[in-house]
């Protein structure tokens, strides 16, 4: 498939992997560029030995990287030592983005700014933003309240002719082909590749998202207070429910109530990758994942059934 | 546009009107029928003489209905009050409508069940559900959880071969073209058609609906709490935010305790159509919707961009 979005980003097909913090690492990212996407490392909350170490795991492929912003403004200095790695391109989700894109226009990467709404589509055009992501509740992980139907024909109506990529909810070449139509010159994907033989994910997390059904996940904080992790009030978690979320969703105070013991008993269930209690992002389209699979044949289904579908014979 | 929706409900375009209360009435459905699609006529909470004079306002067009089931249940004569009028098909929505599908069957009328979850596409694929309408929590009014873009594809997997209406957050042909690509045989369109000339809505709410944007919409109970229906919990209704939603949304038990002040304040603004306090339901698809228009206008531009877009060369 081609598309503006190939071109602006130098690649065979318009798929980005999301740089999901502990999963998207460097064999699934170069996995994915090798397939023809883009794979974007995900940073984090920026620890930067493992993102020199993930850096390394793509042996140079050309690959991107993908931070979470309000980390970053934590620790700048991250963004540096992600472009002496040469990255095609550095995405930006949740937080001004502003301060670092003259560095990354001058080390020669892309700038691609994720958007849950289309004011902030707006300002990441007028930022210069060479791509915008829109992203839309459904996915997995931190995000916003749009959904994706919406989101991305207003988004691309407000900012064209920048190119607009999907992300959220989609996880087979039905998606990719819909997003197309929506005005989508691309998509972004993340569950779908967490659950994918290359991702950073233990096998117990894979099971779980292939196990799970898009009726019963929720956005949630009750992961972000447990862990510590100082999101936003507005960006929550999708998770498919597990016994900790249905244990504390909505009982928020009461969680921060007995914090301490609650924070010992997640470490440990994260020590044992027991999916009951240890969070496991992913999105509604959980129902279209069958099976734990190479990153190279999910994208290859993908792009053969969107382009199948988008040349299409009809009456 | 041609797809197997036609066939079972009998129509030239896969374009359903969206039984809303208040809103669609005899003359808004009998000129969606007769541009093509199939016009459903509301029966909100159940107003025997306003049904009957909807149906006449019909004047002989081939029109539908459509029911809030739980309502229905508290009146259940009224549905053979719309089959004396001989509907070309009946749609239900939340609740549980296998009571009814006798009747409807009998009387030779399609039957059409709207779901939010995969479960309950199910389950009215097991009750006889002609027709399913997967319903995306981006829609405007009453709605769940689920987002169209994932929900869609779900129910189309586990339901084919019932034909599966996409429903939430379709305003244009993008929309249109992006359903079917997502596997949904037609779409069935509320908010767009709630800003056109023959909706029964004040103008005021028509042209908040044109004023409103997609990023502060949210789905409330408020306007059911004030207005004293009794909705399932988690069946809650989406809003642009005006001033009653800002006011109370997040702080309803403080509503219940002043409601006798705040209805008669709620009654006041639904007599001026205030649109600061009275309900307008309206989904995220606002952003698409630009101007009041006739109805025959919106479903042929509808069309026509799908068609575009479905049949456009692409390398």
């Amino acid at each position: 498939m081609h598309t503006v979005l190939n071109d602006m980003l130098g690649i065979e097909q318009p798929l980005l992997l999301a740089p999901m913090g502990n999963v998207s690492g460097g064999v699934l990212a170069a996995a994915v560029s090798r397939a023809g996407g883009l794979g974007l490392i995900g940073a984090g909350y920026g620890d930067a030995d493992w993102l020199a170490r993930e850096f390394d795991n793509a042996r140079g492929q050309r690959v991107g990287v993908g931070f979470i912003t309000w980390s970053l403004a934590r620790e700048p200095s991250l963004l540096d030592r992600a472009l002496d790695y040469e990255p095609a391109a550095v995405m930006f989700s949740f937080g001004d983005c502003t301060p670092y894109l003259p560095a990354v226009r001058q080390a020669g990467a892309k700038i691609i700014c994720q958007v849950q709404t289309v004011a902030q589509a707006r300002d990441a055009a007028a930022a210069g933003a060479d791509v915008i992501v829109a992203q839309g509740t459904e996915g997995g992980g931190h995000g916003g309240a749009r959904s994706t139907f919406t989101l991305v024909p207003a988004v691309v109506d407000a900012v064209t002719p920048t190119p607009v990529v999907a992300a959220g909810g989609i996880a087979d070449g039905r998606g990719l082909a819909a997003a197309t139509l929506l005005g989508a010159a691309g998509v972004l994907i993340g569950t779908r590749f967490f659950a994918s033989e290359e991702a950073l994910g233990h096998a117990n997390a894979k099971r779980f998202i292939v196990d799970s059904q898009g009726d019963t996940t929720l956005r949630t904080r009750v992961f972000d207070i447990v862990r510590g992790y100082p999101w936003p009030e507005h960006i929550t978690g999708r998770v498919p429910i597990n016994r900790f979320a249905a244990q504390w969703h909505g009982r928020e105070a009461a969680l921060y109530s007995d914090l301490d013991r609650q924070q010992a008993i997640y470490r440990q269930a994260t020590a044992e990758s027991d999916t009951d209690t240890a969070v496991v992002f992913a999105g509604e389209a959980v129902d279209l994942i069958d099976a734990v699979e190479p990153a190279q044949s999910i994208v290859e289904r993908i792009v053969t059934q969107a382009e199948s579908l988008l040349h299409a014979d009809r009456q």
